[in-house]
């Protein structure tokens, strides 16, 4: 049994657009501290590690542990109906997750059918990064878009003092230098230069959902799968993306 | 013989668009009281009733009364093309009918050749309703929009003092509750409690062209046609919906 | 070899837009006036003649003319992505046409491979027009959306001191009147009536990327081509378009 409430719905609503973009399914694990989700997207490519702590929580009541299996996709329909203004409060309720939307002379509640979730030891992969990148999260999506016009891929360089980003394909090629310190890269840091190829679409779902404003973290080693995380309020999500290895 | 002017073409243009959202064509009775269309969906589940004033012109000329029949699609598209500060002449001309927009440096005429529209003797359901729900435009197009990512039905249900609605699906289920007197409910009034169920792409097509701001009246009594009624300026629309029964 | 550079790269957007609206590929040729393009469209109903000076150029280096060959798709995807208050320096390398977009704190460098276009003798049509027609851009474009409601094809029609717009279709017609020195109408000058019908979706095409406020202008003589114009900046384009003759 839990119920826990939120005075921002859009708080919620938000952090699930985040992991929704990159996986399907979930499991939600409940505990004094928060809640956390650990999920790899269907391909195996990628993992969302996502947490949020009670101190988010206007009201956090759970007499034990509990693991909650849900549809993101399904949960993500119902949350984009959050209005202004609105609190939302969860709770378990026979198999099911209550969503009680309370609105300032409305209450809308949602019961969403909980779901198995196989659930698997979902550890992070264990990597020590040669290169740690803080990059503005807008223009990173611009970097990405920029790229995606090109190809399916994009190369992340980081080196002592700079940060390169390329692409090519049948239509010609792209490459964009970010020095360090400008309004773009805010950190570059490197014992080692790091270099690997990524798949654009799964970067471009997991920067999706940073706010406007905040920075994102990029960490890297040659050829080992990338570490890119950013916050939302409180909550932080942190993805991994294993690198694309031509034949 | 008919010729009759609104000085804002865009009141017609959205009186058109409420009639056109339900039905594909109608019969237009102009008659020295004013113009009136009565007609049924394709699927004979819902009616529109439509009426406007001879008031609402600035020139109403007419011999005698008459019916033209038009593809509402087709007069649709011609009036999403009004611009700002254009007056509307309409008159018969041979079989079609003329709409004419006059603007401050340009005229635009178009011919819309009429149609036979099989005229039937539209007659409004004859109920004797048990609630009566006045409701905000705005926020109902939310309550429909809410319903419609779990279901395609909606069940209303008005009994003394609120107005309930929901909807369940396969992903889950849905109950909003609406206080009278809210910003949302301006009045419910039941004699006796009422509740039906009612296919929400209809109510979705009755509701889209309230003017934002207006008020929403709803007629209901259990498992009998809903009456949901609305103005546009001085004209009024009045829908029927005959309720869903499942089997 | 040449190296150019135009201070403000959205200017360079806005005409490859202008003149990749209608054909998919082109050669620009560069000599010490500027920047040329003459190319017809693959069904070779119209042509388009692009002209920009150097001296909208705030460097302009060419050791000998050159003629470029290029996918016009292609280079608009890239100058999509243009940011505000960015630079753009254009040269030739290897084989390639080199974009790079300078901002205030990344560069970007896009390479593009160059192709070869079959170069034919695009001749201007010699017409000698009996009417010309100045006419406010944006009007213009309402004019023909209006007409392709009813219609593929629109008639033009200028007279002593009108112009007029025709379109008829199955579902009805659309005459268009627009006075002289009127918002719309800038200038009519015909020394003899002038009339002919053309297709619609080159016509939008053509008038697609004119700047929001400039003024286009069109020069008729019956049953001949129609050629339409305007400015970008210091660059002029001019399109022709074959009219539509029924059999």
């Amino acid at each position: 049994m839990f119920e826990i409430k939120l005075d921002n719905a859009k708080y919620w609503r938000d952090c699930i657009s985040a992991i929704g973009s990159l996986v399907d399914e979930g499991l939600f694990n409940i505990t004094k501290d928060g809640i956390t989700l650990k999920a790899m997207d269907p391909s195996s490519i990628s993992m969302v590690s996502f947490s949020m702590p009670s101190k988010s929580f206007s009201k956090f009541t759970i007499d034990k542990n509990s693991s909650i299996g849900v549809n993101l996709e399904n949960l993500g329909k119902i949350l984009s109906r959050t209005r202004d203004d609105e609190a939302l409060v969860m709770k378990d309720s026979e198999g099911k997750l209550s969503l009680e939307f309370v609105g300032p002379s409305s209450r809308r509640r949602y019961k969403l059918q909980m779901i198995d979730v196989k659930k698997s030891v979902e550890k992070e992969p264990n990597v020590v990064f040669d290169a740690n990148v803080e990059i503005s999260g807008d223009p990173l999506k611009d970097i990405l878009k920029d790229a995606s016009l090109i190809s399916s891929y994009i190369a992340f360089k980081a080196s002592k003092d700079q940060f390169t980003t390329s692409a090519h394909g049948d239509s010609g090629e792209l490459e964009e230098l970010h020095n360090k310190d400008g309004a773009v890269m805010k950190k570059v840091d490197a014992s080692k230069n790091a270099e690997a190829v990524y798949n654009l679409e799964f970067l471009e779902n997991m920067v999706k959902s940073c706010p406007s404003g905040n920075s994102i973290q990029i960490a890297m080693k040659s050829n080992e799968p990338l570490k890119l995380s950013y916050s939302i309020g409180d909550s932080e999500l942190v993805y991994y993306l294993a690198p694309y290895m031509e034949d």
